[in-house]
């Protein structure tokens, strides 16, 4: 028996970290701007803690491009390193300089924000450099080092007379690579990942007015000078502390973080925690339209300031993927596959805790100001009807403030519509009926009836609301939801009391096949009522279990397997009391008897959507003809 | 002036390999299974060449769970290795075999589907595994080797007793993995990754019928017998000659590569071609809906039959992912980023490949049997258009067979198309004016208008076609498309003639005055016309600029910025030669008269589907107490 250690080659190893180091090439000039805040910040740090006897001044980064000699810098003015250093940091792949120094500096370090992993993200300057210097000079009275390497494993290292403190990174950019020489690429990738890092980034000058002198006349022409373009906002307002922003700071980041879009957010949640990981940041609920896809992933993931991802599948729960925001942590581990984030300790809990955070900031906007919560509904619902289903937590918190809205805008709690509607629309079982529409339009007449026997109706319109609709029937005994054209309004909820018939049975009968003449009874089943002789004569329903059926299955998941192939199936509701129902009988030319029948027919079709295409031209044809 | 190498540290890059080389841990049985596969290919191809003296024979790879063990073994029966291979090939991290292989047997093996990069895929155990076993006997006559390494950096290596030939990985899972010990598990990812790979798997065993002997008797019970369970299908239909598939043969490979699916693809296209990159695979069109993202990404990249992804994006141009199939190529690069996936030139040399395929597999669908094409034309027409609108190759090659179907369900190409409506839709100026509806219901009546003139009218439907017309208009001169409700019938087409008007320019104004009364000038802009007196009195038209702008920016980008947000508008055309017209006019009572006008507009709105909600339901009684 043998033993050994494994060997990594470094011949081979050296290609793997430059191809697949980052699957996104572009990713080098986030890290080699992060080793420079770095590095700036750890000088911040020892010099606060006298550590460092040098002035820390006002640094910032610099970064240039040199288009003609195919140059990309990046210059910052933190702690530089000494010879020895380099050939510790730069020269032992992976060795990572700020786990080390955050190792020795624990308890001081802990919040002066040191950002990554030194050694690694370094090579990824390889990924589109042929050849990298590095020029730098320490804190301490050491001289400066040159380092040099062409992308094989063979480095070079000498003195420079760089004098100022700092490092210098040169990229000799690769042919492969020439983009990264073009300033709107640069000006891109910068806004993209170093929008918010905490040391200013200079990036080009520009021209800015002097202000105007008092004594200026009329013939004063506005000076401009040259000033340093910092392209970063290093104290984003996540950082802050909510007691030190107002609503319009929150209104203002929320532009700056989306300057192509011109909604306002409804209200927002700031982020706030330490222990046991931490977190902060700030989600705006903005206004949110049916179609769910196309407004996911706009939350921005940071890292100490750091852009990440926008893509937080797996960290915040689904339906939160639809706000708006930032979310900052050094908790969350990166590079790694969703199952994997999904399976992380620290990640559910953040996942819980925002779901609790966002919980908890509803039900205080509910209570403390209901009027302006329920103006806020329509606007936020999908987000939080998709929650309920998919949250059994944010289930439970949802019966404190998810609403009911009715077609007259009054806005019920689930408890407060049970005690509501309990003396009017509990059926003769006793079962408390709750009565809907999708769309005010399109089921106007149907909504109209109900109303005139005073009942309430709800206007549920989100795409899911069958869904929901269908959980709160199983977790509530004795309440059921109908939708209004689901049957003639005196069959939606039963009563003891029965209306008589103005028909004998024989006259009922013979209706019946009179009718059966001209209706197709592949799509409508005739059903005489004795209703209400004001009632409309001929009414289209479609019954409440088919329907919803379709619909749940439509919307993915849920409803009954292959409903959603089903024929949608109506009943034809015909109002026996209706004077239309008696002159029907009484008509003697069968061709009058037809038409009259036909006439009712589609005009039922015509409360209901039906009457569509061919049927609804000769319909107008015909109407015209008898308006002349 | 110093010099010197690169050093990796194993310590660190260590934990680094385990953790990044993939994000997806659930990889290493990928990984593993390929190796194995890799070993025994490797083996057949030495036999082949006279280089291994061994009987081949019909090796498997065998994936056995111990779960009382902990264990997962990958057992194959290929070249397997001596104790200095071992040492080679495992110690070296990185030592990739596989290439050393290729370059040594380049001209022999280059068929062989060597597969991996033995080195690192290896590694890939230690995501899932505390503790990893190689026992392994070299087909050369030398001891078996027995390697052992619990994560760290430290390995064992002494000989081992196995006999037969080939390769036993043994994997103690690590705790926090204890989920690739459930049967259910590894037959997902086996499924996943494997299904087509050309060593046969075996998995377990199942239970086969045996036959029933001839003299069987009535009390004949069917017995069974244990047999191994192959999970994969190792000669997979792209793997063969075109020719020496069937119809049927593509049919059930699709069953295959979609078990859960039961939909016929409308035809396929099988791509094979060795230079200047390799690639085989089978794209099938299926029946496709209107709504473009949920189709996408069902398409299967393998290379060299295992499977790597269902993100081809980047990859076929979007247009194509909407198609379903495989793809196998050795030459896609793996775990790069989609921008440099793009950048790079075999990729682009693959996706024009592809995009010229499918092209040319249209025109001869089209040229074979064009009755055919035109019935599949509905399902296929979606991903056709979007390819025309982004693609200019595409575009260009389309000429030749997407096609423009009418309301009749006849079908021309747009040569076609231009040559049949030239003598009838060809206005004043000589702009050929092809006439469309979206939707031949709710355009009814005035698609029936366009007839009764002998216009043809296509069907297009499609959510982009409005890009699609701006682009054809934009290509061809003198060609215009107007949708059928954008004016009344005579101004759609402007013809020299002049209709004769019935009423004076007097009659004219007071008619115009008492329409403006009833009709709110806010959404309607009232228009007088001498037109047939038998057409339709009252039209509400939709002008087609402003429609198709608004449809173009609704379907992102293009049309005219902020477009989308303008309201609807819309024209009532009065029909100044209708009876209508002239019994407003002669109506005596004040209330009779907008009574008149109120119903007319109502009947002009049916048509138009604007008439709803409270209006409609309106309508509806008095209709109906007209009637009784």
């Amino acid at each position: 028996m043998s033993s050994g250690k494994i060997n990594v080659s470094v011949e081979n190893i050296f290609p793997l970290i430059k191809k697949f180091l980052y699957s996104d090439h572009e990713i080098f000039l986030r890290e080699l701007v992060s080793n420079a805040t770095d590095a700036t910040l750890k000088l911040k740090h020892l010099t606060s803690i006298g550590e460092a006897k040098v002035e820390y001044g006002n640094p910032v980064i610099e970064v240039k491009i040199d288009k003609d000699g195919k140059k990309l810098h990046i210059i910052d003015q933190g702690l530089g390193m000494t010879a020895e250093e380099v050939e510790k940091y730069i020269n032992q792949i992976a060795f990572s300089g700020a786990e080390e120094f955050l190792e020795k500096y624990k308890d001081s370090a802990k919040d002066s924000g040191v950002i990554g992993h030194f050694g690694l993200g370094f090579y990824s300057a390889f990924m589109v450099a042929s050849k990298v210097e590095i020029i730098t000079k320490s804190f301490k009275d050491e001289p400066a080092a040159h380092w040099t390497c062409d992308g094989s494993p063979e480095f070079t290292l000498e003195t420079a007379d760089k004098t100022e403190r700092g490092t210098e990174i040169v990229l000799h950019i690769a042919e492969d690579s020439l983009e990264f020489l073009e300033e709107g690429k640069i000006r891109e990738l910068l806004t993209k990942y170093n929008k918010f890092m905490p040391i200013p980034i200079k990036f080009g000058t520009k021209k800015e007015a002097l202000p105007r002198p008092e004594n200026a006349g009329d013939d004063y022409k506005t000076e401009y000078v040259e000033v340093d373009n910092i392209i970063n906002n290093p104290n984003p307002a996540w950082t802050k502390q909510p007691s030190d922003l107002s609503d319009e700071d929150y209104k203002n980041f929320y532009r700056e973080l989306y300057p192509m879009q011109f909604d306002e957010p409804l209200f927002n949640i700031h982020l706030n925690v330490d222990y046991p990981f931490n977190l902060t940041g700030i989600l705006y609920f903005p206004k949110l339209s049916n179609d769910l896809q196309i407004q996911k992933d706009k939350i921005q993931l940071y890292q100490n300031q750091v852009f990440v991802t926008d893509n937080v599948e797996g960290i915040v729960p689904e339906f939160l993927t639809m706000l708006k925001g930032v979310i900052d942590s050094p908790d969350i581990p990166l590079n790694v596959s969703r199952s994997y984030l999904q399976a992380d300790g620290n990640v559910k809990k953040i996942s819980n805790y925002i779901t609790r955070k966002v919980s908890d900031k509803l039900k205080s906007l509910f209570n403390e100001n209901r009027a302006d919560f329920e103006q806020k509904w329509n606007d936020i619902k999908i987000v939080l009807e998709f929650g309920m289903l998919s949250e059994a937590k944010f289930y439970e918190k949802a019966g404190d403030f998810a609403l009911y809205p009715t077609t007259e805008n009054k806005y019920y709690t689930l408890a407060e519509l049970k005690e509501a509607l309990a003396p009017t629309q509990t059926d003769k079982d006793g079962n408390l009926v709750v009565l809907y529409a999708s769309n005010v339009e399109l089921q106007h007449s149907y909504i109209e009836a109900a109303k005139e026997k005073g009942y309430e109706v709800l206007l549920l319109d989100s795409p899911i609301v069958s869904h929901l609709i269908q959980k709160l029937e199983t977790d509530n005994e004795k309440l059921s939801f109908v939708r209004v054209d689901a049957d003639h309004v005196d069959n939606l909820i039963k009563k003891e009391e029965e209306q008589i018939s103005r028909l004998s049975e024989d006259e009922k009968t013979k209706l019946k096949e009179v009718i059966e003449v001209v209706v197709p009874k592949e799509k409508y089943s005739v059903q005489l009522e004795s209703m209400d002789s004001k009632a409309a004569p001929f009414i289209i329903t479609q019954p409440e279990f088919m329907r919803r059926m379709k619909e749940m299955s439509a919307t993915g998941g849920g409803g009954m397997f292959g409903m959603g192939n089903f024929p949608e199936m109506y009943n034809l509701v015909v109002n026996t009391n209706s004077d239309l129902a008696t002159s029907i009988l009484n008509v003697e030319n069968e061709t009058e008897k037809s038409a009259l029948v036909k006439q009712a027919l589609d005009l039922a079709k015509l409360s209901q959507g039906l009457l569509k295409g061919e049927e609804l031209t000769a319909f107008v044809k015909r109407s015209f003809e008898t308006l002349k």
